[in-house]
């Protein structure tokens, strides 16, 4: 931490700043310019220590931080990349996971029709919803255990992993009886409670960045899971909130090169509630793996117009086949191929 | 809704439109113009429907939704302010109501000791929190059961209404026990699960605004609670996040007309997490009350420089007493007055 | 547009703004539901209608508007694909037009050198600032019409078209001399004097997207000199500024799609200032040709360690090379190659 | 600047960061701590230095800034508050200065009643539009240098300072000859052709803060004013853009104290533009005044609603003579009075 003091500042604010950094256990190195002096403060930072209580003091004009706060997800911390293993499905590699299904599951059929059609398109891992966060009270909450019963079906039959949503920890058992990847949606980035009970569970997580939440905060939430020893974390970028309205959030592309600059996790894209409109998940989703993603989350249904949520973001099965066509055309060009058809995923 | 058909749109997009439209339920009324036809649909809109699925329909140029998505909460349904009553404290009302005190309850000594010292300012509500959202797992995560204990022994011997934090569903038992009003804090604006457990509550909720939370999304959340039977909710303003990053936050004093436009529900400020610096709060505490805030939520300590959070941004009592005479000046320009002091919560 | 009444409004409200409307040239259309009344308003609007007029109308509760405000710059008004040509250069149609240079031409040796390097790694255009718009006043201004020749001469020699920024009308004239698109920068796509002078002009203008414009504004920047008669406009995504600030600006790639729905201009994309950082541009380029630009504008430099402005974002000529092999693998996947090598413009 | 190296970076990469920040003219003092070592770069900065050119070294984890960039408009620069003089109006003292008038000036009546009605309700400039900026090119423009001497007429006539818009260089010298404050809009924010012309004038400016600018981004805009010698310069908050579209823009009234610990310039607010609604303007011009504002520039029309732009966000002459009695309450709160009632200007 550097503490700037203004310009000609009192030695006696010097002094009370000097002191008071030591009293927090700083180790403090002094450099005096022309018209200024500059504090250096080493040391472990207590985890309460807020900077801005030394840039009330006196004198004091900025204090800067010069250690990211997250330890464990930073890539100096682990400099090789994460791979996470479920069976002989790799996530993280030189590969590109592909996760596709709908939104919501809403009957046995559906996930199963839907299983079989993204499997036969080249998916990897199916997604559906159980528990649904609804923004309106009167809208339909999804199925519940019954969903992840249905889901867990689909996946074994059609050789996909299972990824599914849970929104509280009170639905943490009973996901855990199903799921194969826990997803973390953006609305709970930040709920800390969940966080720490899934640090504790030994099932990878895939984190959703909050609408608006900066890339520092995203890799903080990731820290909080790792920090109760769950290691497999993926992290899940869908769009951030800015004045833009047409689509209905911003797909931040930029966030997969600095994600994979600053930490050591995998990065995969959801263009469907990145953009909120069919005809622009594919340009997104070709784009996410031309810039690097390590996978992609992509809603498909089997029959849109009747789907029970966000059908509307929702691809036809024959849209997303088309779609790993292209990806198979674009992925050498960043050194990656799409993940291989697995027969089987144990 | 109003589905604006494109210009020249072929009849058999247009018959294609209303047919789907008439198989949701809706009636539809077609008004034909020399270059475009725009069809009206009317009737009770299935919670599950989603407009985006017209729109992608071949021939639709734009959808356009008509009703707002919240219903209890509009001053559409209930024209009246509401004004709600804890023992003989109002909120709501031609009063502007003051809660004061730490950011965290840290012992006993230190809550009784600012208890006292806003109550003498002029407060009416204590302010603590006892279960903490921090965003590092490293940081004091508060006293927890213990802290609240500590809170009500306070209030009740200065006359205080208590408010405090409740972050998750697990916690909604103990705090019951304690608080007068429950807070629900920005991260949690949009956590389902916990809102529709306190619409079971009969006890006031304070529910923040997310940090990137449009007004019409607050609102929908405050009908969350309202949709399970608790009326009891008032709304606070605590900054939005915008590009600006010199304040914490940016906030947004112009949703107090605005939400008392839309809402019969009382509206609160938080200038001390809205701007994050203690020399910011006053004036955005002044100004809250000059555009005609229902009451303000203020971090005060009786010493910041060593607060075990945000003491950043916690006025000193002194501060505190003088905000509140300047208050006092300002009220009447509102045609309102700061709350009376109440010898008795009771 | 639509005005929809509020619930059991007077009917001489509903009179009243039947009669405002009248007044101000539309046809109205009334339609009664059960709670509530809904009109449609019909016309030519006059260009100082603003809606809000009929907003603050006793008994209104919205006025909705069904017309984009952009006429010739829509996909409506053109339904091809709009291909503007620079001699044998095509740009709109299924080829990916690359323009690249420095950031400020700095010399002649400098501009004769760097124009060598990107025409041989496949470059079409030669981009390069004479004029530079600096935050600092203290900063370098560029070589003004010095530096214009310079271009030129690069160009005829090289066989590239020339791009450069036209900050003000007094620049115009000198502007016109030498290069073959003028482009307009982000700090002035609202700079109505300049639009409206360059809508006189006929030679291909370059409109970057202002760093907080919604795409409808900035559409209808484009329609300011299509208004004028310069039907040669092309679109760049440049990056927004959202809350986000590890990158310097928020790349848009959504934009890409949406524009090419909205409209039939080209739309090119620079990853440099919209990320800031060498090791973001070359993964951006990538996606932005996956989502289907039309072109890229890229800076490179021949020393980007002393390059006189915006070095850090500049690719070094190699990398630049590295890049376009990439894109010539990308490009089929959207049915587009890199538009061929061209020994000579005309 | 302060140079944070990688965790256990190389001497070598140590030695070439220092090499070449003293090529650049920097004086480099180097501190090792246990894991890292962290560099001080102290030295008169060149006005094109880049510091991302040094972030893009090997080794090298983060380059920090410890200057701001902007010198003579900062209030280290000049302590105390800068009080601008208009004939015996003062702005910057500690009185509130009142600007009100039109959107546009349509015809001599309309201005010379408006001027009329504001000078009685307390106003002591007239704001005014002769050029003005629409998004629109099919909208009504201004009546150019007729408006201005309509303006004039009614300043000397009624008593009142005169403030218009001036959108272009080429408007600058008609604007000279009749108006007393300057204004540069939002958009223009950093048009620095026109910055460095206005820097070369001695009559006062009014610089409004561009939709998107920060803070730091709008005090450099004031630099630029300030470095040409033209040393009276106001800023003016008109809301910035978010994600929140209820309102047009979000009025950052934080500025307010910000911008006056960071600068000696007087900052004025306007609740039209801020707000774009007239029931919103008087609850944001009365919290202005709260938050500490010199003063407020206000939309009043005699007929809003056949205003030719922006008629709704204006106040009826009655509503302002209400708000000023409103303010006339407020403004002790804050060690303030509105500025009295001249007869005469000059």
């Amino acid at each position: 931490m550097v503490i700037v003091m203004k310009d000609h500042a009192e030695e006696t604010d010097v002094k009370n700043v000097t002191d008071r950094l030591k009293s927090l256990g700083f180790d403090v190195h002094r450099s005096d310019g022309v018209t200024r002096t500059v504090l250096g403060a080493v040391g472990e930072k207590r985890p309460e220590f807020d900077r801005r209580d030394i840039e009330l003091l006196p004198g004091v004009l900025e204090v800067i931080p010069i250690t990211k706060p997250y330890k464990l997800a930073s890539r100096e911390f682990h400099a090789d990349d994460t791979v996470i293993s479920i069976g002989n499905l790799k996530i993280g590699d030189d590969t590109v996971v592909l996760m596709a299904g709908p939104c919501a599951v809403e009957n046995r059929d559906q996930i199963m029709l839907i299983a079989e059609q993204v499997k036969k398109a080249g998916a990897h891992v199916l997604r559906g919803g159980a528990f649904k966060p609804r923004t309106s009270p009167y809208s339909f909450q999804g199925l519940g255990e019954e969903g992840l019963k249905y889901m867990r079906e689909a996946g074994d039959k059609f050789g996909l992993a299972i990824i599914s949503e849970v929104m509280d920890v009170s639905q943490l058992e009973v996901c855990l009886k199903y799921v194969d990847i826990l997803q973390v949606g953006a609305r709970n980035m930040q709920n800390f409670i969940l966080l720490r009970e899934l640090g504790k569970v030994r099932k990878p997580v895939l984190l959703k960045r909050g609408m608006s939440a900066t890339i520092e905060e995203w890799l903080m939430a990731a820290e909080y899971l790792m920090a109760g020893g769950n290691y497999d974390v993926m992290l899940c970028e869908r769009g951030i909130r800015t004045f833009e309205n047409y689509t209905r959030n911003t797909l931040d592309l930029s966030a997969i090169p600095v994600v994979q600059k600053l930490s050591h996790l995998p990065i995969i894209v959801d263009p469907s509630h990145g953009t909120g409109r069919r005809d622009k998940v594919a340009p997104m989703a070709r784009a996410a793996v031309a810039a690097g993603a390590n996978g992609l989350e992509i809603e498909v249904h089997s029959d849109p117009d009747h789907a029970m949520s966000d059908g509307a973001q929702s691809l036809y099965p024959e849209q997303f086949e088309e779609l790993v066509s292209e990806l198979k055309i674009i992925a050498p060009a960043v050194k990656k191929k799409i993940q291989p058809y697995l027969d089987n995923l144990l």
